[in-house]
């Protein structure tokens, strides 16, 4: 099992590919009276649920490789904990659908409160993988201990927002639903800025 | 990321190929009283959804496919104007179901237009993409002018006749329906014309 | 487009791959009265259609696989083919799900009917694909003249075969199902058969 | 069709990543009165049920992917071996979704005996597909015959086991339960212990 990360990547790729397209299965045809067009209008709560379950999980997706680019080998531990963070993305449909069918009623706040919960577990669970990534010394010779400190830091910090937007959500579950969200903006940023410096190390191959 | 968009093409293959996939799953099992026959019958407006969307998503790919192969590497805007094509791509199964619920109702001439207008904002997401391909310098060294003026223009006939299939659809809409059709016969001739010409880049590796 | 048929190998792939795995969504947890053995029981149909569809995808997948290494190259005509060919395929879980449906019912007859005759559709398209294949001289040179009429013949026969089964559906439908399996132990053997001649081309690489 | 495994375990990693994402779709949206959160917690069972079944497919796959790189090439009878063994890895979501419908019901007894049952047949088509790589001389020269010997006795006490967890689940359900679940970690465990073995074939390479 010390081999590279090849066929786990692609592995993974497909459950993010499947996750992200089954989630436009939550959203479905209305059959109200007012007319189609009203009927459409009144499932905006699915399309922004649709919208940032599909944003996360894309960037999560683009995350999982920028990871698995700093990763030489995998062993049995690795297999697992990514597993872990796998079950953590394909449960993201079902917190969507919670959210789409709830955000417009009285449970909202429940709704809310849920699905940034889902996404406080994903998170410890992304914690869990590097954890495991740098304790079973498979990360590759050339990254350094800053670019570890900084994913490190990146990983805390999801943690922290999550579990702030969750506990956000039982009081304003507009405010939480936002920041969750603005978390994405968050982690592109990072990307962009990464783009310059982790990626580094394979740019020559 | 200055990577050969390799993984990216596979994510983007599998996300199409299950959104082609899932669109049979709009088709649900006739319940009536006239029998199978007449109910299998009576599925038309949803054979005829699962058709039309089926090939465009098909087509999809192949154009998706011809343009990858004028990248030479992607960056972090590339990551994203192709994420959320994907999300046009993955939405297509509603408007789909949407449109087989309709088109044998009065609603029909909404269902047509929100049929036709998720395949403007998806045309207008090519065009997002292929702008971020060449303002990021993306391209390979051996696609000229004329093929980015060539891929361009079709781009902007794509955007024009599809918000000319919507418009139509209010008024007449098996005409916008028709018309929305006849641009996969356009792409596909175009598809035939540029294989002496654009494909020839890679043609000798 | 003069290139290998590796990404097209790829994407048929994965439509076979969520095609088959869509068939369980056919099979519905049972809500009657009689206690959930006797409700697991009555599910017998669906377990049936399950089962057929299942194998009759499968032997596809493996057929496509062996058709694609007789193929040296792909043009457009013949990536629009196989695309009829997967829109075939794709469509399986419907006439599955009609079957299961209906195999206990006094349709038993339309339903069997309704399933062979979706497999005379997709046989005609296998003849299509390779009539492709070969009119766009896409073969491989070392297939002889000898393997292309064989594979021509078993082609016709699959087309025969499923015209009969499904004309046979409207008299005595579990004749007719029986007819319609009966192939693919046709396909299996023909499978073993060819073992040794079809695919040698490339056993050398 | 003496060639290498490469393109099964793709099309097998397909099956493998739709159906552990598929069981997602099992757990439904509650819709109760007591509010949100009361009915999601009364969605335990399905909880637990996904849970259960991602772990397994998971576990499966890991294997799968340890078998095949014993395998040095594959034939006709492997290739139908495997298909088999993605049929009941393909059937999982459906007692997946039985067992969550009533492990809280009076019907608990049988749902988990059908539940282990379907692990009863899917250890026995691991069986069977190990015996068909041994009698057809499919492994690499470098597996010995302890390696040999060790794989086989896992797949007996595998059987053996879910065999004995059927039995156990009509009388007591929640116990039947645990013992199928503690397969989990004895296939975890043994992974661990093969790592140092098993895997060495190919480590060099």
């Amino acid at each position: 099992m010390t081999e590279s990360p090849g066929r786990v990547e692609a592995f993974s790729d497909g459950v993010f590919a499947i996750a992200i397209t089954l989630l436009i299965l939550e959203i479905r045809v209305p059959h109200g009276d007012g007319g189609l067009w009203a009927g459409l209008l009144a499932l905006w709560p699915s399309y922004i649920a649709f919208l940032m379950s599909f944003v996360v999980i894309l960037i999560m997706w683009v995350n999982h490789h920028e990871l698995l680019r700093m990763v030489r080998r995998v062993n049995y531990p690795f297999l697992f904990a990514n597993g872990f963070l796998l079950l953590t993305v394909t449960f993201i449909p079902f917190p969507t659908a919670v959210l789409a069918a709830n955000l417009a009623t009285p449970d909202a706040k429940a709704a809310v409160a849920f699905y940034c919960g889902s996404f406080v577990a994903n998170a410890l669970v992304w914690n869990l993988l590097f954890a495991t990534i740098v304790r079973g010394d498979l990360l590759r010779a050339d990254v350094n201990a800053a670019t570890v400190a900084n994913v490190r830091r990146t990983y805390y910090i999801g943690v922290s927002v999550y579990i702030l937007a969750t506990a956000l959500a039982f009081v304003r579950p507009a405010l939480g639903l936002a920041l969750n969200a603005s978390l994405c903006v968050v982690w592109i940023r990072l990307g962009y800025r990464s783009e310059s410096s982790v990626s580094s190390p394979r740019s020559e191959s």
